[in-house]
């Protein structure tokens, strides 16, 4: 006899939310020259934190502090809060997956748009939400609608990346300050900020620490280029953040990524100089698309959407020989943005790559 | 109006399994002299597992496999099984929780024994289940107390480890596998092999991969000297690890975690001299506590739990003593083991310190 699930656990699928490049790479029976799909930052992490985690290794014997205690001082010292206003976790995906657990119980309404982060849904899914999808508005997620929705189901969490994954699209602070004053009275916005290290000044929402209807989130993984150390943190009222102890595995941070997110977040120089390397990788990605054709999507986070000009099935073909040459790269994956290819601002040599290949795989996509 | 919280996490009460050593020093005012506490192991990682996290922290721009292919088959060939039996997860209270996740619902039956491992607890507790508790029978945990009470109560899990910790007492493998034989149908034992690499030839009972009674525990936290790391694995049925495929965080996992524990396995050698270290340090712990006219019990684990002969007020003082002149150790919860203190094998120095905190805190506990 089987161990006994949960009835939820026996309803769920078997689906993961993404694939990663190494299984890609294992199918294929070779590495990938350039990998450009998962939003890695390929300029990688800053040379000081580089040097504490290598530091770090001969430490990893002990334990990380539970509390996260130094990070979260000098995280709350640069955010303008309190420590008891961040909690500290494994990647957004960890926290997301905590502030699931918090608050979804089965049935429960949960708004999002459609074809924005797969993580989340899965996440809700795993916990039995039922989520309600608004449509994007044109290649932007839609802040009105999101709200009016979570009117109408009455939502315990909405979802809101800004910028926007996967069309690396954004909005300002003030449609994002006007949209949280809207939040209806026992919702929270789960305000995704991921990217935001690469936006435009003034695209950050002026935030009450205290305001008890939203929460952000923000990462080590792309700016500070440390997806691989699983680091991110939130900004909430305490009371929410307390919550998360309730739940959350005490002792799971790694000891060297605490170190590593601790000795990025003192190199703000580097931090810049990714995001100038980033905007030149911006141009020259906005140029490649050019000069085949096609057009790049403006971008606020370190990769660019291009639209390859006809429907999912064409876009879906021209990844694949993207791909098969050797570029790993991803694609939304709801219409109408599936028209479209995703690849992540890289150094040059991973850009080359992408540029030889692309001309190739559009040339076969249309036969 | 705050989040809505589930009706659980309303319920649940905010207690932290454990308190790290960290926020003791901070609230001292000073660092540990000796970090004795928490079961680490102050021998520390392969210097081939060091290495090689170190060399991957420039490497740490990428996110980790979310299969941990690499690892997973070569613990399945160390293992005797296929990767199909295999799941890599956050620590074994990363997996813990899955696992509970995976099978309690509110109301859901328990077992587990009385002063056993309290972040077991912490996540049956927080997934709602109700935690029966049987005796130990004198220092060692009670396989027989265990069924029984599984039987009585229908229980979806059951927890034993063995080793036990805190007490570091040890059943043979031909008691725990008699156990898994008596296992009732529709439950599942959970075997915390936290402790195994310290343990005599024997204490490993032979387990069918295929038995759907049972998932055995295994850590790089101990023997492997990488508790800051977060790597553990479990091995079951491959049902029962496709379903933590449903729930987990799949890019959870730090990447150069992964790098490490795959060096770490590599390094036979070099796991050989840390048990032989820990088990000279075991035979000065014994000693210290004979030179203190207390008794130290014999341990299958990388600790030594002492038993300071009265009850448990005046082991909590003997611990206040030992804390407060800089040596961090801990102390069984509940009675009649909190008689007990708990100190883990460590290099000499740390061990130096502890041997001239003890005689200082007796007298005083002693009044």
């Amino acid at each position: 006899m089987s161990p006994r699930y949960t009835r939820l656990v026996d309803s769920l699928p078997a689906t993961v939310p993404f694939v990663g490049p190494e299984t890609n790479e294992r199918a294929r029976g070779a590495v990938f020259d350039a990998r450009l799909g998962a939003n890695e930052n390929g300029f990688g992490p800053s040379p000081r934190a580089i040097a504490a985690m290598s530091a770090a290794s001969a430490g990893q014997w002990m334990y990380g502090d539970p509390e996260n205690f130094d990070l979260k001082q000098t995280i709350a010292a640069r955010m303008g809060v309190t420590p008891a206003h961040v909690i500290v976790g494994e990647g957004i995906d960890g926290l997301l997956g905590y502030l699931a657990r918090l608050l979804i119980e089965q049935g429960d309404p949960v708004v999002t748009s459609d074809g924005a982060y797969p993580t989340f849904n899965y996440h809700i899914a795993g916990f039995g939400g039922v989520l309600h999808k608004v449509p994007y508005l044109g290649d932007h997620e839609d802040p009105t609608a999101l709200i009016h929705r979570a009117r109408e189901v009455n939502a315990k969490l909405i979802y809101l990346a800004n910028p926007d994954n996967p069309m690396g699209s954004w909005h300002s602070a003030s449609v994002i300050e006007t949209m949280i004053a809207q939040v209806p009275d026992g919702s929270l916005l789960a305000l995704d900020e991921a990217y935001i290290e690469f936006a435009p000044t003034g695209t950050a929402p002026s935030i009450d620490p205290d305001d008890p209807r939203v929460i952000r989130f923000r990462t080590f993984s792309k700016g500070y280029g440390m997806a691989g150390a699983r680091v991110a943190y939130a900004i909430a009222a305490p009371g929410l953040i307390a919550a998360f102890d309730k739940v959350r595995n005490h002792f799971g941070m790694n000891r060297a990524a605490q170190i590593g997110a601790l000795a990025a977040l003192q190199d703000d120089a580097y931090l810049a100089q990714t995001v100038a390397k980033v905007a030149r990788a911006h141009a020259r990605l906005n140029a490649i698309a050019a000069e085949n054709g096609l057009r790049a999507l403006p971008s606020a986070t370190n990769f660019v959407t291009i639209d390859c000009g006809k429907d999912g099935d064409f876009a879906r073909k021209v990844l694949a020989g993207v791909v098969k040459r050797g570029v790993f790269i991803r694609m939304p994956f709801v219409a109408p943005h599936d028209r479209c290819i995703r690849v992540s601002a890289g150094p040059d040599a991973q850009l080359d790559a992408f540029a030889a290949a692309l001309p190739l795989a559009l040339a076969e996509a249309r036969g």
